[in-house]
């Protein structure tokens, strides 16, 4: 298996670049391929703007997706866009790893999703759900928050993680046709032991184990 | 009545850019003060990091909420957060103005949450839903997608917009204690003909006239 990790963080040394660490051990240990996308380290650019793309399809009014399918189909997209979307055709498994803020991906993991999923490649036209461009693989959402897992309880005062994260796991992962597993979810992170946060490393690990086993989320069908 | 209009998109001549110049006249037409931050135009920084505060809490690692608190009771926050602090604190009405990417906001506005809905101000501690630091104030998201409006029914493929921007209508902005409207939505705007555009934008402009009689979506209260 060949396994792409998409981690953000900005602090360094946090837990979660442990998650990612044990990830990358875990993963490398039972034989499978991995790379790693550290876009803090990376400095990666998260604005998605018209200077995306080295060539235009409409040099006078940028429709982004519009010049993404132009990028993709004349080779032009810019240099570091076409880098994480090689790694991620490449990929069989896609771990997107970061804190929780707002409910959501930081913003420079938002940024990647918009800069690199791009239509023409991984959605659009008729690519969407069960036919969308990344069709075959799959996605795991691994994220760490300060909220306790009662506040998103069925009747805790968020209620699910799964519906806060709809945007994510279905409006995006789903949509572009990946298998969609379970999220992986460190609660309470800043508040809790250290013995807790090894008790959680240790699951990470055993949950990485068996992967290949596990059942994907249901989201819909594409017609 | 005082407001901020937030808009970001990556095209300045886009559709969503007249919805956004068409708050701006409506509501200084009604009386109202507005400010506009124009988060492409300004080259806004989306990226949370250890360097949005001029002193630390901790030098050696970042918990980026414990250094927002520390930045809000030291007057420490970066210039540039501080400003849009600034502008956030004195309206009566957010306007988030955007293209619908990937469910969500675009990164360079989810950048805006991150960094300017700082802890120790508007959200921490007890200060969440009704008990929120922006109580009182009122929240409206105005969007633009190309999808259409049956994909988002009750029984549409991706279910209602309602549900897939849960995490903004109500884990962001209900969070801070805010009175969220309902979205104003732009449906399947690349596709459709100039005239209903410009019937979107009379709506738009009709809705501002009577925002202040309208009814906030039903969200959580704190206990």
């Amino acid at each position: 298996m060949k396994a792409l990790i998409v981690h953000a963080h900005p602090e360094p040394r946090s837990f979660s670049t442990a998650l990612m660490s044990t990830a990358v051990e875990e993963l490398r240990h039972q034989g499978h391929e991995v790379q790693v996308s550290d876009l803090y380290a990376m400095g990666f650019n998260p604005v998605a703007s018209s200077a995306d793309f080295n060539q235009r399809a409409n040099p006078d009014y940028c429709v982004y997706a519009l010049e993404q399918r132009h990028g993709v189909d004349t080779g032009t997209l810019a240099a570091d866009i076409q880098a994480e979307l090689d790694k991620l055709l490449w990929c069989d498994l896609l771990i997107l790893n970061f804190p929780l803020f707002w409910c959501s991906t930081p913003a420079i993991m938002k940024g990647w999703i918009d800069r690199v999923l791009v239509s023409g490649k991984v959605y659009g036209g008729k690519r969407f759900y069960s036919q969308g461009g990344l069709k075959g693989k799959r996605a795991l959402v691994s994220l760490t928050l300060g909220g306790q897992e009662h506040m998103f309880a069925a009747d805790g005062v968020h209620g699910p993680m799964k519906d806060m994260l709809k945007h994510l796991l279905q409006g995006t992962l789903a949509y572009t046709g990946m298998d969609v597993l379970p999220p992986f979810i460190g609660w309470h992170i800043p508040y809790i032991t250290q013995d807790a946060r090894r008790t959680y490393l240790e699951s990470w690990r055993t949950r990485l184990q068996s992967l290949e086993e596990e059942a994907a989320l249901a989201y819909p069908m594409a017609i």
